[in-house]
């Protein structure tokens, strides 16, 4: 019986596995190979890079230890395609990921086939532990770059000045949401990570417990409207708004309005996955960076929440909302009544929680130890997934980290403070 | 009875007063005027700054709004002079004040003159509550640059290629110091900041319950001789050992020991204050960036304190140490037996707390409110005062900050770990 | 009889700008959607770029002012393929033509059959002479673009950590040259520039005096062999042999031998249009900055002609040699006896003359009046071809000019002396 | 009676290089230690450092081989004061010379006077030819640092936000000066270089023939008031008017005026020697880079001249006009007719050639053979003076340089145009 549940399980995470790997194609589907190739700026990895690394982890942390005869696709794949992972072997510099004309993206098709019959051979067997629980991770780790995918080419072409689209998005009719809701929340000694049932990253361990104080969320996430009037309030030009290092940022990249953001003839549009179009007021703001997001909440008399508070608040909803499976893949607008709203989906929400180990972490053994734990410094957590996360990747726990200056990200806010 | 008490109290903030700028012109006192107008990097300002700009402090905040028929010295200095505070008016580009000849330090000197004299007339008054608030900032504020002007001076000597000393400073004899023994805490719910009794930085408050789990703190810092050993160990190669951040800085600036460190026909030795010195083992080990504290941590299968675990193990425990009025200006060797040695002085101790505001954290009104709420993102708390703080500046629940990078700070590590 | 004459000489042009717009897709036959995209430099143009960017030129220069009822193909072709005329437009920014994926080749080959059509219309016309000067600037530009496009693609197939090749290139054996014989040259006044007949750019104008003392010029180009002795003589690490500006490029750049030079095992390759290849020590060294031309020729105990000197000696050559008809794509061997070597291909030869305009140089009207004088500062001169140059397009007069710290033209050197 | 009129030569050329010592420190007198310590580019050298170099030229080259027990005044001068001589050892990094506090000015003044002592001693005794020759050498070589030191303040003071003045200047009334007026010249075969009476420097020689075409040349530099009209005309925002590198450096540098002027309520002022003054239409514009020389040439139909056209023109005029001698220490309004003035002062005049060995140049055996030869690449020639050019320097042949982009040496331009 044991047994039987067993292999339904394995039966379960192969299935998984097969729908994982075949998103990844298709959300690299309407990209040319000319688009898959270019990289925009350091930080963005081409989307067949993505495609290649995926299949690289699987290659690597699976099938060359685990699958009896199995053959490399290419003796520099490893050396390309690695993207951090120093305990097992160098790096092709990360900025220099556009450089790199060849594999072209049919060589990464069949490295992908390759990898994925390999994985077929491998899943056929019953799988231990220490297996089973990489390929999750493997999946888990394809379905973080799949958003990243698509982060990732919705920069590159708002970089080329005909703004072309990635695909058809559907366009929501402008509306008038309702003022923000509060709840309160009475704090105390909460708990904190992950309750130990399904998967969880390595970071969101051990659960453990802190004080927090009565606080109160908004019951959504801050507009494009609400942003309009802090711009026009002087919001990116008044420095007392400001963090003295997002102050600084504002003058030297020229900030003026959220990444994507432009004005023509007096109106502004936004440049989405479907090309520019009319900024709605009542969708979420999306694609700012830490100190923007601060800055608003400090102009709007209130605070970002940290991270505890947003976990303490989010307890027992399931993950839903705007996310990957509904393809929007755009903020939609916030509804007249948000009392009841997801905390899920549409934007990722900055918290002044800088990203750090929680009491207790403890990092893996071996080199997928490298996964989460060597980023915790100099960064900031984001919670909730946005409308380009696979809704079977975003948990109440799940801790998304980015640096206070990252702008590419679908990431807006919502406001919090003291109760 | 009530006003004679207050008149002392206003007569000891007044000697304080000449005491605190007195000291800063003994500091300045071995210095050229060369010496004064030098800036070394971005981050260092030059001497004659350091002494104009606490002067300036109490011109802006005290006199021009306080005493009646107050001259200003120079219409020129509210501009060169204004560090960082935006709401009184722009200010002289940071990085270009080695590019400043003028005023001299002449000039300066009597800039000082008028300022205290000026701060004398003021203090001949009863002072009323904001005012001695302010007279008590002022003091710390220039005990801070007081600090930053030996940190900053010593940077601008060791860019010298001859090396040349400060001061005489006497050295210590090498000794052989015991291994390192730990102090257990149960943790639980602990009160974290500022108790309330004599000044504290708006960054100290409120006092506020965290929740913290068992710990233990070594009873000393590292030295010279252990960071040898994780030197020898590859420490400076591995890049297992470091944040990821961590280990692009030690590739991008090509650390290979601690600033200030070198190495000639195999001896290693130090520059110090005093000039280039032979390394001595038992002497905390001074000069790292968070990124190397955390390196060597990792390293010795331990971790950073948290600040609150700092906190919670100094609470009850005076000031003291080899601070500033020792006048070593240099670390001391650590004692043979550390189980009671002061948690102050000798070195700064890197925490693992990102420095962000505690719950409840509000800024002061006014422009003084410039002071610290505005610098909390991007930086690590350090706790406990070095050789060259004053004695009455640090106190248990200080947040020094800085960025992880920074290695121009007199700052070292205390190791912890789970209990 | 003269109408006759007219007529055939607009077919020989008709037939000349097909022939180049065929040569140039030929060009870019071997690559795929991906190399066409990539830009490895901002120096380096994408291949889809080039073929564009002759596209455009023809369009915006002869089709639409001159094609009654011409159509655009695309409206925002005119920003994103103008290289640098002000007089007709904003230009897309050079270093950022990596970042744009769309248009796709697939775009640019119709842009390209859209283009030619249109001309083939124009040329059925009787030509008026600004109208047929202009074709000629038009196939001379694309001819240009043609070289520019194998530099360039040999450039980005470099920093493909695979090395893969462009094509299948005929390597020529090992072989043993003779030693350099010199030709002496009287000097005295002679004349400089383009005779007058047959094409010309505007830099080649006007045919002036200069006087010229005697001097005597290599028979031959600097070999691999001998630049081997040069390095092995601690070519690169001996200051008193170079430009002070040179020296610190040697030292910024890290250069330790020509561009594309590796070594591995002791033994020497040599990246190649073909892939790497061993290095051959009678081929011409190639891939030279001028710094480095200058730094040999002090090193041999000679120095770099002036582009007077190089046009004197070659007075009377007709352009042959290896050059872009023979398909080699790399330097061929020298011949044992080198006295009658052809002055033109192989390796352009750095002069020692800074780019300028001759005495009595005009600027053409209107917009390709940009074409070269406004590069004439900081840059040299270089004379003869390379083994990438269309062959009907070098002659004696001809001047190319690179920044003298270039090393992506195929350039070596010609030694000089006085007589 | 050739020993006698040998003793007198050497009794001139030392009066001459205690005269020429002397003047270096004079014109550091009005200067504080303060002063002479800042850099403020790395172009610019701090006052004390010209002070020291220049000693050090005369202990390196003359006194230690030459001067038997001759002490050197201090192990570390000869790494900190070598300016770029490799063959004399490693040198202090050229940008932070400002970095080093010590020595201070009164050991550079000790210095200094060490050195005068033993070159008394030195130049007692009768001198052999080389000796003499490079006596004659340093005196050259401090009168060029004197000009650059003067260069230099003006540009560390004019970055100080308090414009303070070095000196006070003589300022000349404003003037309607006439308009330009021109001489022609043949042109023909032309003799170029120094005519072999007195001190040359090595890239004088050889005197050489050119062939030259007919020119004329302006009678009188291109004054202020006439770059009024320029900038008016646009002259700053027109791309057409501009090399390619210049328009590029205009937009990266944000020119928009001569280096040195302002604008304030509607009036043009202009950063002096003597602090900030009304702008003076009559007075030659100053300060310019060879871009902005070259535009404004291009602008008014006109061409900046050769080399050799200027040295033509000049040829048998000696050496007067506005230089240093007369401590106007600004350009001087020009005069109402202007068709006898001196080539001479004022402002060194741009010219189109590029700073090249003339044919038959030989590098100087030693050390001092780094003196010229190896700055010959992407500089261009500037001939004349400028009022801070001793005038015991300047001669018809002398041929000054600087990189095209250069703004604080006292340049402008003559105008001049085919005949």
């Amino acid at each position: 019986m044991a047994d039987l549940l067993a292999r339904v399980e394995d039966r379960m995470l192969a299935e998984r596995l097969v729908a994982t790997r075949s998103l990844t194609e298709d959300l690299a589907g309407p990209l040319s190979a000319e688009d898959q190739t270019v990289q925009s700026m350091p930080d963005v990895s081409p989307t067949k890079w993505h495609r290649a690394h995926t299949s690289w982890f699987f290659e690597t942390f699976l099938l060359v230890p685990g699958l009896a005869g199995y053959r490399q696709f290419h003796p520099d794949y490893g050396y390309l395609f690695n993207s951090y992972y120093q305990a097992v072997g160098a790096q092709y510099p990360r900025q220099e990921r556009g450089l790199v004309s060849r594999p072209g993206i049919q060589e990464i098709t069949d490295y992908r086939v390759h990898v994925d019959r390999a994985m077929g051979s491998l899943l056929e067997r019953r799988l231990d532990d220490p297996t089973a629980s990489l390929v999750e991770l493997g999946i888990q780790h394809e379905q973080q770059h799949q958003e990243l995918l698509l982060m990732d080419i919705k920069h590159v072409l708002s970089r080329n000045p005909m703004l072309p689209a990635y695909d058809r998005i559907e366009l929501s009719p402008p509306s008038v949401p309702g003022s923000t809701t509060w709840t309160s929340h009475p704090g105390g000694i909460c708990l904190l990570g992950h309750e130990g049932q399904g998967f969880g990253f390595d970071n969101e361990f051990p659960r453990h417990r802190v004080y927090v104080e009565p606080f109160a969320l908004a019951d959504r996430p801050v507009t494009c409207g609400e942003w309009l009037a802090f711009l026009e309030d002087g919001g990116y030009r008044r420095p007392e708004l400001w963090l003295s290092d997002g102050w600084a940022t504002v003058r030297t990249e020229g900030w003026e309005c959220p990444l994507y953001w432009s004005r023509a003839d007096g109106a502004w549009r936004e440049f989405t996955l479907g090309g520019p179009i009319p900024l709605n007021p009542a969708q979420p703001v999306c694609h700012l960076s830490y100190y923007e997001a601060d800055a608003f909440a400090r102009w709007a008399g209130n605070r970002l929440p940290t991270e505890a508070e947003w976990e303490v608040a989010a307890a027992g909803r399931p993950a839903g909302g705007n996310l990957l499976d509904r393809s929007v893949l755009h903020p939609s607008p916030v509804a007249v009544s948000a009392a009841d709203a997801s905390p899920f989906g549409d934007v990722w929400q900055w918290t002044s929680s800088a990203y750090s180990p929680y009491p207790g972490f403890e990092i893996p053994a071996g080199a997928v130890g490298e996964y989460n734990g060597k980023f915790m410094v100099n960064q900031y957590v984001l919670r909730g997934g946005s409308c380009v996360t696979p809704p079977d990747h975003i948990r109440t726990s799940y801790r998304n980290f980015f640096p206070a200056s990252a702008r590419w990200v679908f990431a807006g806010l919502r406001l919090a403070r003291d109760a």
